[in-house]
């Protein structure tokens, strides 16, 4: 995140992360209305007179000096862990959450170097039981292996069981994964999982719309599924029992029209309970490894990057590349890094425009990034 | 079988089941046109001019006493068995088997004293890999047993694996099964389910299009199959493998309207592929268990009997009585027995009603029958 790109929208939607929890309608309402700094600025002054608003109120410190300590808390952390806030607006916000209406994050925090939007056009999402069989947990692996060999994005929750599974299956294949949490991204909870979300982190995505440092708690759970189910274009259930967390993803993901799939199981497994409800109610299609997945999911999607510039998801080669991409490259240096817009200088083009350049070689690892800015990646 | 019942087309129908393999729309055709007398006359006078029955021919003998021959070798079998033959438009006759229109069978052997017509009315299809694993069987066999004792018939083909489980699972649960041979009714293939067979023949009903004495070829398991499909009101797959006669059952019975439903296994049994992909293709409905059974087809259906008297095929009490079965219980005796007519006689009533009331106090096991005629069946 570098300091040019953060805006005041972003200043108050840290604070408001704080304050409120996910998926709050009124809070969405407020900010669509009359913008994030505007509603905090009147949350401060006590000028709201929505009671469920004002009592956020309660939340917020007394002086506006009190609000600058709580951003540079966050923005310490941020900085100390290497984390990035995106908002909507922002050149990655995935516009997926966007069909959550009402009920989409304020912003997410992200931890890692990939382009979260990009990615999410091309994700799926698996999901399952904490108290997995060996079976399901062999599934969850396998298929995450191979739909990230593929091309996918493997979006789960980091829980124990199925999610572990998941996220190991697309690491263990050389793939990309992402793991939305339920507290802050430098939380680790379960905490056993600690390296794992090392790895997530190294390799893919960590992501959460709970303000840094914010505990893991339980209705977290529950609103953060509705994050896995928006972000990803479909939701594979490997098992479920009849009432879990999973089916409410599977639940949520169907509701926003998005693909549901689930495998079936022996009957006399309760860990297979919740797939085979999903299946028998046709809120999921029955899948049985993952060329049923790519097969009723077709290919890896056509992105479509800001500026309108088309690119394929699945670039792994110059195919796809812009007319000025191998101007931008070459202007680019092997060691350090240069800002964006000086970039732009001196490519003496739009900064919007090398931006998304950059945003598609970077999901194609041609560039990549650091705290001096942008060079070419190693081959 | 009384000889009273047996007329000319009875007959000629004997004939044509033993020249002719099931499931042959010409020769159904012919009989529609001709009738099967007439057909049988022309054939042995050569004077048909469809090359495809002239074929039929060279298996006829050469002299009408030749064709008498014939069927008292099918006469002497089926009474030393006690098998009766049921032909459409016989009191008996399933009417379901019409729904295959010119693929029907001319005419089914019967073994067992059950009333095929109401039992089919009434009836569920189990079937499934005869290579099953110790989960389909039991499957099989609980399933079978809770639908029996709920008052469904059982109907399977009496192979290993899944069809005996759920013809043993329909017995030990005190219920009815019927079993649909690819071979004559007198000839036990397995040879191995000759016990099988007689315990089916004794509680309930074993089949065959086939004439007595007709091996049990591999092109006879095919054509049974679809009598299978049709007979049953619906059809449960438990276990079946990728290419297997399970799936070719399932899918006459889908084409015949019939809801066919399979039961999900873990991904990684073979003997689970064919019904994932039934359900996956949309041919089936993945159920769990009996009450997910129960649930899709509802309390068994109501029963119409002919000469339109309504009678509902759960009936265990005299709740659906007609008006006149009291009257007609009491002129029956408890020993011996009374043929149809004298009982109409003593009643006062026309011969074809009683004998419906008397199938639908068979049904429930109020009278039985015997070589005697009818009698009150001891409590």
């Amino acid at each position: 995140m570098t300091e040019a790109s953060f805006t005041d929208d972003h200043r108050a939607r840290v604070l408001l992360m704080m304050m409120t929890e996910g998926g709050n309608e009124r809070v969405w309402h407020a900010v669509d209305q009359r913008g994030a700094s505007t509603l905090v600025d009147e949350l401060l002054r006590g000028t709201i007179s929505d009671s469920s608003l004002q009592r956020l109120t309660k939340r917020l410190p007394h002086a506006s000096s009190d609000l600058d300590e709580m951003i540079a808390d966050q923005m310490i952390r941020a900085k100390a862990l290497g984390a990035r806030l995106i908002i909507p607006g922002d050149r990655q916000w995935p516009t997926q959450l966007d069909d959550l209406a009402a009920r989409a994050p304020l912003g997410v925090w992200v931890l890692g170097n990939a382009n979260l939007r990009l990615l999410a056009l091309r994700s799926i999402a698996i999901v399952g039981a904490r108290a997995a069989t060996s079976y399901g947990q062999l599934l969850a692996r396998t298929t995450a292996g191979t739909l990230a060999d593929r091309g996918w994005l493997v979006v789960s929750g980091g829980a124990f069981g199925i999610d572990v599974a998941a996220h190991r299956g697309a690491l263990g294949a050389g793939g990309t994964t992402a793991c939305v949490l339920a507290g802050g991204v430098d939380v680790a909870y379960p905490r056993s999982h600690e390296n794992l979300f090392s790895d997530v982190a190294r390799d893919g995505l960590l992501l959460s719309e709970a303000a840094l440092g914010a505990a893991a708690q339980r209705q977290r759970f529950l609103t953060r599924n509705r994050i896995i189910a928006a972000l990803a274009r479909a939701t594979i259930v490997v098992e479920a029992a009849l009432r879990s967390g999973s089916r409410t993803t599977a639940r949520e993901a169907g509701e926003l029209l998005r693909l549901v799939m689930a495998f079936p199981g022996p009957v006399t497994s309760v860990a297979s309970a919740g797939t085979h409800e999903l299946i028998k109610d046709g809120q999921a299609v029955l899948v049985t490894d993952a060329d049923d997945v790519v097969h009723l999911l077709g290919e890896p999607p056509v992105l479509e990057v800001p500026d309108e510039m088309p690119v394929i998801a699945t670039a792994r080669s110059a195919d796809y590349d812009h007319e000025h991409t191998e101007a931008l490259l070459g202007v680019l240096p092997v060691r350090g890094g240069i800002g964006l817009d000086e970039l732009a200088s001196r490519m003496g083009a739009d900064a919007a425009q090398v931006g998304s350049m950059l945003g598609v070689l970077e999901l194609t690892g041609r560039v990549e990034r650091n705290n001096a800015g942008w060079r070419r990646a190693r081959p």
